[in-house]
């Protein structure tokens, strides 16, 4: 499958242009999942829905990219639009979507509404929706630290069960050790917000974020071109 | 947010009246997600899409359940019928959906087909979805090993990163220890399939599975019944 990379960047004019539509579509499609999985109108009215769903589809398609989304930014840059993320892709309605952002002090804080379509035990988050949305998290604090990488591993401890609803994550990498500043050891967890703003916690994760030697080698020679 | 549970069983009879239409219609959802990340038609068209959206989201909730679906059966049953579960649900388009079976050994295996929706890095799947069908499979792991229980932990290690496209599970449930029964520990892992079905080891995973005491007492209840 192809992709989107990193030598394929989107002008910050098309951008511009495409981001709302996009989005609220993509919000619009949220909506639909949820009333897919909670509908109870006769068979007969899903069959009819589905056939406007797939003719809505064709019409998307007239135009479209090969394969998957990827990133329309160098792996080096602060501003990866990864709109096709399974976690926080504007354009991708898998995801709630986390909305992210970065605190002074390197802590990344992400935000979410899990409806219906997240659901594991009856009511309640999927235990590994929690841990999708703490490796991004988590991912993202490696980023923000300088030192991205791919999940070499993850651990989440479930602390209570986390209620559908809001929910908050928050992430901080540890300080580089010497030697092995490609390795990028991250802690972070997952709060329920309930109505009147308390927390609960739910769930601790640390993680391990490594970059493989050729994209250290492509982000040192990024980083050169830029100080030109 | 309420939900089914487990005193509000669906019957056989409308189980096998909506399941064939309700899949169709999330599968069809699930093509539409693909389109949205991908589509390259003109803004105005995704916003002649996104009302067409709104207008079918409508139809579907003029009858729908309060809150999400929750489980149609009994947590002790081997029929779950987890339909708006994020990682194997049929009308959950949120869910790839990740197919499940259980060999004789007690080893349950899962395979699914991950598109764009489900991307991490570009053209590879999030390091959290490998979680998300890993913590799905070793629960049901310890389902099928008669010992249901919620996440307490779950550990994955990263061997290889995990290429979209069709991917296979398996989890097994180790034998109890003595006076701790309600805790189940299940080891797993996730290979991509090549197209000519040779399988890469992409993630291995451990988990701890644990049931609170009050479905434990309802479990040993049900048990009861059944044994009338």
């Amino acid at each position: 499958m192809t992709s989107h990379w990193m030598d394929d960047p989107i002008s910050d004019e098309k951008t511009a242009r495409v981001a709302g539509p996009a989005g609220a579509l993509a919000d619009s499609v949220r909506d639909l999942i949820d009333a897919v999985i909670r509908s109870e109108v006769d068979p007969d009215e899903l069959e009819s829905v589905r056939g406007e769903v797939e003719a809505l589809t064709k019409r998307l398609r007239v135009q479209q990219i090969p394969g998957s989304f990827g990133q329309t930014h160098g792996f080096s840059s602060g501003a990866i639009r990864a709109w096709g993320n399974a976690a926080i892709g504007l354009r991708n309605a898998v995801a709630p979507p986390m909305v992210n952002e970065t605190r002074e002090d390197g802590t990344v804080v992400g935000r979410a509404t899990l409806g219906a379509a997240y659901e594991g035990p009856p009511g309640m988050a999927h235990g590994g929706v929690v841990a999708l949305l703490l490796d991004q998290v988590l991912g993202e604090a490696a980023h923000v630290a300088g030192r991205p990488g791919f999940t070499a591993y993850l651990t989440v401890n479930y602390r209570h069960l986390t209620a559908l609803g809001r929910i908050r994550t928050e992430a901080r990498a540890e300080p580089p050790e010497r030697g092995a500043e490609h390795k990028t050891f991250v802690r972070g967890a997952l709060f329920t917000i309930g109505e009147d703003g308390s927390e609960t916690l739910c769930a601790e994760a640390e993680g391990l974020f490594v970059l493989p030697r050729h994209l250290r080698e492509q982000m040192a020679k990024e980083s050169a071109q830029e100080g030109l």
